[in-house]
This record gives C-alpha cells, structure tokens and sequence, in this order.
C-alpha cells in the first residue's frame, strides 16, 4: 500500500482540579489532536497548555466543541435545544478556542464535534446545519472532521466547507454507515490487534464492511482512537506501528485533506 | 462647549432563563455597549442578541470579560487567580465575543474588564499586564476602555494598546484618582442632575474633583453609565440629554479614540 | 359547592444576581410554595429567603427538585440519566431543601418535581420510581404533590406515600389525562376568567374534561398557577376571587390530604 | 503510650466524569472521612458511592463543605462573602449529605470545612460563627473536627457545640498555632517517617513544637492526612503502622470524643 492516514484523538479533557487521559502519551502517538472548548470538559489553562504541548510535538489541532452539560461530559442526549441556540453555541466555543490557539500560535484547523451532541446531529440534519453554519461563521476554512455518510457531513460540504472522513479502530459499524450501539454484542473492540486488522482493511478497500457483512464504501482521511478509556495508550499505539508496518504514512487530516 | 463624549454601558448580564437590565432601552441612549462573555453573566445566545440588537442601533460593542465566578456575578475579590491563568480566562472570553460578534457583522472594537477583576486590576500591576496581554495576543487593535490613571491604563499603553478614559458618572472619587468606596458616605450619586452637573464639570475641566477637592487630571473619552440598577433607564436618559442641551456631541469612543 | 382546595406555586426562582417572577405579590395568593433547590433555579440564599417569607405569610412549602441543569432551566429532556443516578440527585436537593427549611423553622411538608424530569417521570415507570424512592428515603412523611393517573402517582403510592393530587388552570388535557402538549392549538388557557370557569367546572365534576370531550375523573386537592409567566399575579388573584365568591374554601394542600 | 487517636482524610473529590484520589485504598487506612458535598468537588451520585463506601468498610463519616467555587476547587480566598451568606450555603451543604448519609445508612457524625473556607473561619470571627451556626442548625449533635485554637474551634465550642481537635501529619506550624504557610520553606513534610516521627511527638506531649521550638499544647483527637497529593496513599499508610507499632490505638475521632 502507499497510504496515507491521520491519527485523531479527543484532548484537553481535564477540568479545573480534575485530571483526564494521558494527553502527553497521546501526543506522542497521533496527528491530530480535538481539543474540549471548555462546556463538556476543558477549561481555558488546559486548552491553552494542550495546545501549547501538542504545538511542541507537532500535531495538528482543532476545536471539539459539545451540548453545554459539564455534568454529563457532554454525553447526555440533550432533547429542547433549538438548532439556532446551538449554533450560537458553537460560534462561543469555536472562537474561544480559535482565538486562544492563535495565542499559543498553533492555529486550529478543523471542528469536530463531541460526545451526543455529534451523535444526534449526526442524524438530525437541522441540527446538522447548525454545526456547519457555525464552522463557516467563524472560519469557512476550516475543516469539518466527521463520520462521512452522515449529515453532518452531508451539510458541510452543502455549505461549502471542507470535510475530513473518520472511521473508528474500535468500533462496529451498522448497515446504515454509522456506528453500532454500545448497547449491542461486539459494538466495541477491545483487543488493539484486531482493530488494527480492521483498519488496514478499511484503508485496502477504503470501505468499511458493517455488522452484516455489507460493505459501504468511504474516503478514509483520519482514524480516531481515544484517550480516555484504559488501555488507550495501548491500543493507539498498536495501531500506529501496526500501520507504519504495513506501509500507512501517519499524516495529519489537515495536510491530507488539503492535499487532495 | 465643542467637546465630544461617549456613553457606554454594561449590557448582555441576562443569563440562561434569567433577564437582568433593561437593554433595549439603553441601547437607545449609549453609544458604546459591553457585553458580558459567559464568565459572570452572558451566555452564547444573549451575547448573540445583545450584539444584534447592538448593531440594529449603531451602538459600538466590546467585549466585558470577567473572573469565572457566576454565582458571585464577577463581583467578588477573588484570591489565588495567578495572572497566567487570568490571562487564559480573558483570552478565552475575549476571543468567544470577538467570534460572535464576526458571525453578527458588527467586530468588537474595545474590551473593558468586570467588577472585581477591574477593580484589583486597577491596582495590582501584574493583574493589569495579564489583561493588557490577552487583548494584545487576541487583537492588538482592541482599544482597553478603562479609568486613567490605574495600573490597567499604564500597562496597555506600555504594551502598546491604544486606551479609552473614562469616567463614571454617579461615582465620587478618592485622592488617588480611583472610585471612592461605595462603604464610604457619598460614594454613590443617586440624583440625575447632580450626576449629570458633576460630569459637566469633569467634561470642562478634563479633570475630576475628588472627596478633599483635589483636581485630577484626565482627558475623556467615555462616561460609564449603569444599566443594571433601579432608575438606571432615567438616570443615562437625563444625563444625555443634559450633555446634549450644554452642547457636548455623544459619539462612540472608538470613534473618538481613532480620531484623536 | 362545599368545597376546599389548594392553589400551588412554583417559587425561589432566582438565581444569584437574577431575580424571577414576583414571589412575594404570589405568597398573598397561594396557600403552598414549590421551591426550587439550586439545580434549575434557587440558590441557598435564595431557599432561605423564600421559606422565610412563606413562613410569614403562613404558606406551606416543599421541595421542588429537577434535573441538574441550571443553563437549560430544567425543562429540557436530558435523556441517559439512569434512575439510580436520579435518585441520587433528588435525594441530595430534597435533603438541602429539608435542612434549610427546617433552619428557618418552616418544615417542607411535600415534593413536587419540576419541568422535564416531572414531565419525563410522569410516563416512565422507572424513573417515576427514582422520585418516589428519593422521597422516601429522605422523608417518608412528605407528599408527593403530581397529577393523578400518571406514572408519578402510581409509584408514590405503591411505595406508600401519600399524594397530592393537582390540576392545572391553565392548560388542556389530552385523553390520557397528562397535559396537552403546549405545542398543540388551545393547549394554553391564558384568559383569566375562562381559567376559573374551567377549575370551577374540575371542582364540581372532581374531573377534567379532554380536548375530544372525554370526562377523566380524579380528586382535586391542588390547583397549580404560573408565577413566571406575563400576567401571572393577575391570573392567580382572578382565579382565588372566583374560587372563594363561588364558595370554595382555600386551605393548604398538606392539610388537605391529612384530613382526608 | 496508652493513647487513642482517629485518621481522617478529606474524599469524595471526585466530580462528573472526573476522578480524585484513591478513595478505596484511603479507606483501608482511615477512620474518619471528610466527604465533599458537591461546592467545591463531588456530586450526589459520587457523594452516596463514597458513603457507602465507608459504610462497608466502617469509616466514620462527616460533610466537608466550602465555598460554592467549583473552578477553584474551593482553594481561592473569595472576598465579599457575608456571613449570613455563608451560613446559608454551609447548611444546604451539611443538609444536602445528611439527606444522603441517612439514605445509605450510614449517618455522618461531625463537620469539617474545606480549604479556603476552614483557613478563612479558622482567622475571622464573624466566619466561624457562620460556620458554627451552620452546624447547630442542621444537627446540634454533630461534631465540628477543625484545629484547636482557632476561631473556628473558640466559637463552636461558645454555641454549645462539640469539637473535635486536628493535627496535621505533613505540616509545620506558625507560633500562633495555625499552619505555617505553605510559601514557606518546611512548611510540608515529604517523608512518611518524619511525618511519623513528628505525629508520635505530638501525641505524646499533646503539643505540637511550632518552627520556633515554642510548644503550643492541644488535646489531640485526629491527625489528617492528604488523599489527593503524590504518594498520599504511602504516607497515610506508613502513619498508620508507625503508629500502632508504637501502641497507639487508631479509633473513629467522634467516638472518641463521645467518650471524652
């Protein structure tokens, strides 16, 4: 193969007194880095030093915007927000954010939403719109790092934006292109080896090959692993050697992207 | 008289469920509005109609950031903040605004600090520089509308910012130049007339008449009204229109400050 | 008629710096207080405040608990809270409340959930349980103030607390007896008069009539009136004049259902 | 030495989806636990595992309240703060985790205040009278665990009160009996032996020898130990064998002080 793939993995969800991840292990590991604008976790000291380690090791970041729900870390599905509150939301988030990695002179190159918040816009396509009018109100540059086949994407690129495709290491999909429930049997894989077979072959056939045996195709711009479950070092790690073995450049999204 | 004077006003305190102020009337009176950011009052969708209804007005807005404290509404002494992790919290609200206010079509032009950060500020030099230093790195064109004479006034011109003066109407000031205790007798001034008398004369003068009726020099850009207390609509209402009949023009402070 | 009932009010609404509704005009009008315990609204201060007034004017208090979302003003559904987590949440106001209450000499006597979390608790058993459990477990003796034949009643009693039954002024039913969705034509009565005339009517028929026609019957001990909405002090005084000229008794809910 | 002395250790810290500390392993240690009551750390669901915790392993236990400065993890000095405020939030606190504590069982038996809060009280009159009031208003029978000689302790014991004395394992202290400021070099004690070493002094003079070499004598009931810093669980751990070793009996502080 003469691939080329990101590394994503959300950061900076540390809080106030509280401490999350091993972002410097991470750091270390991938290439592009979404980094919590402070409403589901972060807080502007641990944006302003995730941004300033990761410019340290040279990984590409972006804003990783939520619902505003701090107790539920953003996971709760929030039902009663109107797609033109959110979108304000979003503008508030995405340009703190931006402004602080301009601080730090790291600028932020993409968006990429988190936690329910990007599950249910995901499939609510005015919720969609809002994600992508806000990514384009404050900087119609950036990059929309989402699932492709979803309207997120879907509304990005109706607006003009650019998109980046993610698929999950650990994650089954279903037959419709998104994710598997966490509630189902083998929605989530454990061992760091089978998920990076399951990559690579993604990356192969540039398809992902859901429950059923389907296989759906997509671009494939960036894999995102997370930092926030135990052996997460573990398994990114896996999965960067695994892939630089089999010939996978590790670049970043936004260089990729750009590049197309 | 030939003199030019701006009115501002802190607005946008309204948070989540909860109004606070009569902003639709002060918009109708000031020329220069600033708008809370989140941290002690604001949210994302107040701070996004305060800005529009800013900007159907023609009144100026700027950015009002504040210590994280909104249970305290930005109004108590908070010990312990180092002037690092201030700098990042004033980043983070100023750059927010400043993205808001792009998406609304009408840029901020100035930032004035909030109650007890203002207030310590003014007086502790290392406080000052850390909010002098967070405009200058989210956009060194900002002006920092504050008092004359107090450490944030002389640490944002030693970084280079421009600065906007301004004097408050209803407030009687001590020999060092700053706001006399509102604990002492006649800290506060209730009356419209005497409040607008008392800012004839500061406007004339281009100085204040402090409690031992020493003169204070300072040239004037702005006179802070307040919007927030009871009879705070009649009280800016009787002051413009009292500088009006005495021939002083209302003008924006930016407005004033590029023209000087 | 020869008839008594309660008039029930939301109350202690406001939050740190921002005031809501107009408490003390409706403590001269309701007989019982649902105070709200810092998750939605209210803050110690708050609490403390209000159950001294209701205590002065001799108005019955009790806990008026939600889900923990202080920025969506607890009427958004928040999906993915377990039961257990609830029960939890409630405990911890309802015991916050109780203190306080008891601090200032005026004991809570019920408990009546607010916005989304009653909404939600009103059709799903489990979480419907979570509330009668949480009550249980800090108070056996408190009422659980809700409307009868929903989810909420059917767990109280058969966990053995006692309920309050309430109706509301204002609002249609649908054939279920729950409310009828505000978003549907007619759901809200906002006349004055045409919500007495209808409370009179539930009173004398102890039923509501449905928006197809259908009776539902169900014991009244409590009418619950707005006090956040425009017009609300004059909608609640109109509604006591017609109750007590039509010969209805106004006695607080508490000693309604103990002398049952 | 026939002597008997309590561990407490401050738990419950963690909050949402963050963790603090190894509350578990402390709990294998201690015989007091001072448990957050969601101000300035924990929430109710990390309130009632932490409960039942120590109720499993037989650890007494008490409410650890402080200021409402969730972002400051209740360290900042907050200024500004009346008492009559303060007394308020304190008695929604203690009330909040007595409601909780009697829902799993297990009652708490004392009050210790956290951070900022205890070192302000523990100087200022008019504080410790709030936090003492506090106390009395929720539970006249519980305990207040804080440093002899404090206001905090003067002003308990002046309502009726009981106290419980602290020393502390890894600090020196000031000759006026209060904790050396951390600024200061020797101010903290690293070695689980000397911490030791000095603890069994204490014990033994029922005096602490202040930087000085001043003795500075108080009835020792408990001896605190961090929960929260690098290798807490090996000084708590190291205390508590040194100490047995010696003789001494290690025994829940409010049974201690029941049997004084």
């Amino acid at each position: 193969m003469s691939l080329s793939v990101d590394l994503n993995c959300d950061m900076g969800e540390s809080f106030a007194a509280w401490t999350m991840g091993d972002d410097r292990a991470m750091l270390d590991i991938v290439t592009t880095a979404n980094i919590a604008c402070g409403f589901h976790a972060g807080d502007p000291m641990v944006m302003h030093d995730t941004l300033t380690l990761a410019r340290e090791r040279g990984v590409q970041v972006g804003a990783h915007p939520s619902f505003m729900d701090l107790v539920g870390f953003g996971r709760r599905r929030i039902e009663g927000e109107t797609p033109q509150d959110l979108e304000k939301q979003l503008i508030y988030q995405i340009g703190a954010m931006r402004a602080m990695a301009e601080a730090v002179d790291h600028p932020i190159r993409h968006v990429k939403t988190h936690g329910a918040l990007g599950n249910m816009a995901a499939e609510d396509r005015e919720l969609a719109l809002a994600v992508s009018r806000a990514i384009r109100a404050v900087d119609a540059d950036l990059i929309h790092l989402c699932m492709p086949g979803m309207q997120t994407s879907v509304t990005a690129q109706s607006l003009g934006l650019q998109v980046g495709n993610e698929v999950f290491a650990d994650r089954a999909y279903a037959d419709n292109g998104n994710l598997l429930s966490r509630k189902l049997p083998g929605a989530v894989i454990h061992d760091p080896d089978a998920a990076a077979d399951r990559v690579l072959r993604m990356l192969e056939a540039q398809a992902v090959t859901t429950v059923s045996g389907k296989q759906f195709p997509l671009a494939i711009d960036s894999v995102c692993v997370h930092g926030d479950t135990p052996g997460a070092v573990a398994m990114a790690d896996t999965l960067r050697r695994r892939l630089e073995s089999a010939g996978v450049a590790i670049r970043p999204m936004a260089d990729l992207v750009a590049s197309r």
